[in-house]
């Protein structure tokens, strides 16, 4: 293997071995030493390709960030209505953090740094706000039903797949996430839009049809 | 102040001082120094009435589970209909949770020894069969819509009112907590219940009528 491929697969081999501990235990119980007896690597070797434990963390919250910003963008060029997009956002996120422990430690690395740490900018409201922009502009579609208040469904949705997340990572490692996120929206949707609005190809890969 | 009184006033002015620390920074972060701080109490004092913060912690625990208990049964002795009692329910503990840090302190050490500790029995998976009982309840008695599973309905409540729980805690210290979770249960309830069902009698004493 040339060098620079052997750099790329230590790297990745590192990123996912700490993915192991940090999806498993946070980051705080996180230790390197457990990381390198994943990896096989030395102290040396480790710190070649990251200078510290908070650096492998960093690489892994940016990787998720990356993931996020490329599926709004494939989901909003398939040109659905926003509900039927969000659906399809919701239901895909879940299930590749059923699927990939690197985006879970991410994903779970990132909002650790937020929830529970006031003075943090929050992740949780930005999501809300993103979610929100969706929902309005379904409710300026005629999708919502009268009296519907965007800003409380999208605190609604961004809560419960928070809830649903740390529910399914703490008994199932993501398992039955895809599942709940589902059952969310199901429980969700029909209560807010409107008689005429109906949830269109959203299907990710991993449903039946 | 007779002696026992006095003892009584100490141990709450300690369990006050703790749960203040515990609702803001959780277990671990959290110091027997700044408590002490807090109180104006030396160390000795402390350890009269406790053997260490870890006895604290359990006793915040203990008394928000005698509090649901009690709650329980008196919004059993209402004798409404299960989603009513639901509903009713939801939005009391949020209502508790947004007025007293006692009783949150214990609510976040109870959640955060379960989510994310794999092997420890799970409090929230216990919520979520105690909520579903209301909800299969509600569905002999024709409450729910055709085709909706109970223990789905019990799994998006419980999510929904954790996720809210940790983002009003660490956004506004829990003072949205009763407007989220009402959000929660009106997003809900309508997609899921038949159309015969009618919320009754429990409007808490911090809504207005």
């Amino acid at each position: 293997m040339p060098q620079q491929d052997r750099a790329y697969a230590t790297r990745e081999a590192i990123l996912h071995a700490a993915a192991e501990e940090f999806d498993r235990l946070g980051y705080e119980r996180t230790s390197l030493t457990a990381v390198l007896a994943r990896t096989g690597l030395t102290k040396g070797a480790f710190y070649f390709h990251f200078p510290s434990k908070e650096a492998v963390a960093d690489a892994l919250v940016e990787r998720q960030s990356e993931l996020w910003a490329r599926m709004r963008e494939t989901w909003r060029l398939r040109g659905l209505d926003p509900l039927s997009a969000l659906h399809g956002m919701f239901a895909e996120s879940a299930d590749r953090m059923a699927a990939d422990v690197v985006l879970r430690a991410g994903v779970r690395l990132n909002a650790d740094r937020e929830v529970g740490y006031p003075g943090v900018p929050n992740t949780h409201l930005l999501w809300e706000k993103l979610v929100a922009a969706y929902v309005f502009e379904a409710a300026e579609r005629g999708d919502l039903r009268p009296g519907v208040d965007p800003e409380a469904v999208a605190r609604t949705l961004c809560s419960a797949a928070l809830g649903s997340r740390l529910i399914s990572s703490a008994t199932t490692a993501c398992a039955d996430f895809p599942e709940r996120i589902r059952e969310v929206l199901g429980h969700v949707l029909p209560s807010v839009t409107s008689a005429g609005w109906k949830l269109s190809g959203s299907q990710t890969a991993s449903e039946t049809p």
